[in-house]
């Protein structure tokens, strides 16, 4: 084993370790009752997030790849696949949270052998690069569950009428939004795509060249202020500024500000991840759906970036990872110093998430991580207060139905030139 | 305070700790996280039961009677009013399951404190008969709540693929179903519901007439092994067996056989609270709807008994009280000795629940105990092995809608005199 | 053939050509567009009742007995079957409406076809008593569906925003409603069910006895201005009249008032067939649901009569048939100067449609006409303005889920006598 | 009035009496019952497409420009207004199948009365730019419409089990289709979206310049004998060609082969406005929805055309309007001796609906047109047999949900030059 390899390997049983920890990192706040309940078909047991990345190494690189490797348990893989039909049979998603067993105890129990497998393996096998390729793969998912497991427990919480803090650590930062600016991004052919050497999924490949017209992107998120004004002017009755299907959901789910906020006695408040607070005027604005970004821009008389005039300008403006990180423990939205690009809220484009040419799904049930979903999603780019550092590229694609807003979402306006 | 009103109150005070105290008995198997899901809207979860339980005492009354008394939780009452709209808003049924807060330990604490405010008042205040009542209909409440505890974790451990056991103390009793053989009951004018001095639920009362016509009833339920035979001739198959509603719920939701039973490799099994077991067909058939329980009575030529029937045959043949009760800690259906008509399992009759003649609910909330559900159900007699023994009565009235069989039901067959 | 068959054979002959004609007699004022809709579940189009009623008795009369008899077309008995299982596969009822085809021209030439083949039957053979009977229950049957085509056409006419009349020849009657009284129904056993010679249904069979307590019956049924009062004193909004399900039922239907009640600048209008008008306050009550009718009598004090007391009070005081039956054209509710109780408006009783002891239904198709609906329905009693005179008796059961009120139903009080 | 002007407003009458007539033309063979039903939401019944498109006239030309205009009756803007909120209240669309009146007759008289003073004041009076405007959306709002009565019509009837013929005059063509070939699409930046004189929608404007990479597309659509194979291979059931929601639709909707395919004995018919036939395997494929084409495409390693690789293509290949447009009276999918990219079946695209950079909705109603929809759809491009010839534009954008099939479908295929 070359020492370049051995030196690679020692960093991924490093990071793995690392990742693994986060995980476990974000529980200490919280109660054996609060890693059971399902309030909604989008949110997962959280339980369920700490058994699915395990069974996800389990499955994609123990089983196959390790010999005699034998099971925790036999009924495991039925209860903690999510979606890979190549893989088996799957706990249907909207009945997870009716299964009280297994305990968080024996979850916890799982990922202690789990680790200690993979671990001793990492220790003593020198990994081929599809192992190293799936071992990467595994800790990027986990670090995307780590991102669902802040939503939902933000869902959960905040959904109870006991509105109780997940953290109470907050540490303020400056405020500096002001008004905001634009940045400009010029005519021209541009290629787009991840063309790195490092880890990139499957959606970001396909290296390809599109041709932007002038336009101009904000150069921060919309804020709270402005969104209040969207909401006084009467943004959530006026049809004209709505898609058909958005003005749909408006009135049958009778939506009349973000997820989160709830207005009592004439003052907006809203559920934070350190309880229930005033709505701060000067934070940018979470948790709307693309509907209600779209709208907002509607009024306000832009538009939301395309996902390739969002990329490009990035790489300009913005590549930085200067962000509001998961990393920092500070699970808020915050006001950054750049311009905020990278970390902090995803920002929501004007692209609907389908395949880059020459996109080809990998083979087999890792093929199904993100092609068989490019249909009715719309593309957020930049990552989140949830999302680790090391986690995002300007090329990066998330993806998300346009009614949804329980994930950390925020705008960010365009214009065309002419605009 | 006489003597007499003396001994009441401590016997009152006794039975509040004997009833209080099995609620948390029924708990000692279980884990945190079974006392938190709700895996079907009919299902509750356990910590809202040991909780609403609670909340009956505090709410019907400490808050009225006992001055200066003061909430343990001022979010409580919203959280765990059932469905006494008179008693002010409750979280909506279906989303019990949602809430991850409070906790098991909060809930514990809560039972704590209304116990000692309870147990305080018993010992140092003369009740008045109206304080009385409300205790004593508390106390009821909970032993119903109690059996639908168990209900309950059948259903979420049932459901689980893990099929993880309530208890592991299983006694068997000796079989003894041999043949059924019948009962009878003459035709004439008999005297219905409850006169008796002790206390009774309200739809019990409004002692009324009515008329029987000669009939038979059978000496014992109807076991496994006569259900199998059911089944086999394809009972499941034959819509000429059943009500037109019951044969759209067969078939909607594929049923084929009773509520917990797996046929693995050809074989019968069935889920208890000691885990999944072959079907023993010597025991009583359990967890069947009303419509089964019809279509199986008609399949066999009979019918299913009166409400009147069954309490006039009770009264002559089965008054013994030596069923097959919760007190005995057993936790499964059992062949009796004597002809079983109380206790083991509740026994679906051909009778609606409606109002008896001169039916009056009583005023305010607890008006809303019975009366208000008296259409679409049918009347059940019996009690069960989740009853405790001094609940129950022959006037007793319990009611489920046609379709349901997660409690624990069970089938006594009919005949007229020429059928 | 002896001549007592000859005349008796003659008389169902003639009873075959009324029935048969006055089906079309209903259809005199109305548009062809108006015999296709279907505008929810519990409707037919017009044109499949046409065609039903004569595919009864094809299926039933001609097939099995008339020696060669070529269905009019193969798909037809597909197509026009209700819900005999026994009678083979069925067109689904919630799809009734999406076939524009068969036409109606085609469909009476349908009529034709059958007619003609049942009268040179009737003309030729002599019937067996099996064949009597079939005739006889299809010409009831053919009635049943002329009452559903008036609920029907009225439903479909009172729910178009152009509010079109189903006919112009409206003649009032005298008002004589006046105050209720109370008529008597005096404590003891009583026999019911049907022991004459004539026609009735297999649920009216069972003569038995019954016990009944001291009762009083209303002396007419309750008008729109009594009703009116209960609107008023905030009867929709009061939980404690209502029944659990009949609560939610308004809740989620928003109900204010009667099927067909228009508030229009603070005066109820209704729709009848002879158009929107306001209402009338001395005719009866109609279109209100077992839910409305019995929180009516709560907050009025009283209750509905049971349907064993209503037949009692029937022979007693009501069996003249005097009543305001379909054959009068009339098409409206109106106030008569017996008691009204054969006629008019079915009458909701506080009974739940179950089988009588010793009810047998027939073998076959025909034994699902009744008994396989008894769960989950009320009994209704003595007919209406739909309801042909030569089809009602004193026996006769009615029956209809307590949410439903699209058919001609209306309220009588009933009190015990300590009430 | 100069003499152009006039010369216009002749154009534009004659082709309103032609484009008005020709709706007419459409109902020749029909039966009134056919104009009354709605088997499923998104078909409208057919009387309902022959006022609306009336009522648009009426709406948005009549009563802002005529003076003095009088509405035909009050209540028809309510019932006929589609999804336009700013021209205000509508009957509910779902609801539309469930009124009988006005008949068909009345609208007819409402076409008439329209059609008059449409006339009349073309004919004497000159319009303005935007009344022109209006004019000209008007007719291509009607043509659309008459479309859609052919989709519509062809579900009602091909969902009757009598599977009655809209039409009889079927005409042959030979067949052509032979083996597929490839066209090329060079890379580069183009121009796409409409910059002619001529009428053209809101969506196709915004001309602006795109990158394509090398790619070929097509030379014909794909054949039933080619999609047949797919499902001979097990298409529908192996998952792995399909996006999730695509799989999950098959799965709930047990979709086995295109709309209208009926399997009799192991042949495949399909339902064509000329009645039940045996499938052709020469003829393109049809009926399939979005999830259907690109799970062929993926089978078959290929995959749809961009709709800017659609439109480059067809400029260069395939402008030449000789297609199987409506005017013909065909009624039916062909092969045409050309590459087929206008008239015949429109094609999906690989593209989401979304709008061009620039894209600019109109004010007011009109801008409800097109905008509003632009999310959750795909874009299909070409036209169909059911389109009018000078309807069709290479620029023209249609669009429908990726699971809709019931209008005329159809699939090519494209390849990057590398696949």
């Amino acid at each position: 084993m070359p020492l370049e390899a051995i030196k690679e390997q020692e960093r991924l049983l490093e990071e793995f370790r690392k990742v693994r920890s986060f995980s476990l990192k974000l529980c200490e706040t919280l109660e054996t009752e609060d890693f059971v309940v399902q309030p909604t078909m989008d949110v997962s047991p959280l339980k369920w997030h700490l058994a699915h990345t395990t069974w996800f190494f389990e499955t994609f690189l123990l089983t196959p790849y390790v010999k005699g490797y034998k099971l925790h348990n036999k009924d495991y893989p039925l209860l903690f696949n999510s979606y890979y039909v190549a893989a088996g049979e799957r706990w249907i998603r909207s009945e997870r949270g009716m299964l009280s067993r297994p305990t968080v105890n024996e979850i916890l129990n799982y990922r202690v052998y789990v680790d200690e497998q993979v671990e001793k393996y990492l220790e003593t096998q020198e990994l081929s690069n599809r192992e190293n390729y799936i071992l990467e793969v595994g800790l990027n998912h986990e670090q995307q569950h780590q991102e669902l497991f802040l939503y939902d427990i933000k869902y959960i919480l905040g959904h109870n009428p006991l509105f109780p803090p997940f953290t109470d650590k907050l540490q303020n930062r400056d405020h500096l939004s002001g008004n905001q600016g634009w940045l400009g991004v010029e005519e021209g052919v541009y290629q787009v795509g991840y063309d790195g050497d490092g880890f990139c999924y499957d959606n970001e490949k396909g290296v390809h060249k599109v041709y932007l017209e002038n336009a101009e992107i904000g150069d921060r998120l919309v804020t709270n202020r402005e969104y209040l004004e969207f909401i006084k002017d009467g943004g959530y009755s006026a049809h004209q500024y709505w898609l058909s299907e958005g003005w749909d959901w408006v009135n049958k789910n009778d939506i009349k500000a973000p997820l989160y906020w709830i207005n009592e006695n004439g003052k907006w408040h809203n559920y934070t991840l350190y309880g229930l607070q005033e709505v701060d005027p000067e934070l940018p604005v979470s948790h709307v759906s693309f509907y209600e970004a779209d709208a907002f821009a509607q009024w306000k008389g832009f538009r939301l970036p395309t996902e390739f005039e969002w990329e490009i300008a990035t790489r300009k403006y913005g590549n930085k990872k200067e962000g509001n990180f998961v990393d920092s423990l500070r699970f808020k939205e915050s006001v950054t110093d750049d311009h905020g690009f990278l970390g902090n809220l995803w920002e929501w484009t004007s692209s609907p998430y389908r395949p880059y040419p020459n996109f080809k799904a990998e083979d087999g049930a890792l093929g199904e991580y993100n092609g068989k979903f490019m249909i009715n999603q719309m593309v957020l780019r930049g990552g989140s207060y949830g999302t680790s550092a090391n986690h995002i590229r300007p090329t990066y694609r998330n993806f998300f139905h346009p009614h949804l807003r329980w994930m950390f979402s925020g705008i960010r306006l365009a214009r065309s030139k002419n605009q």
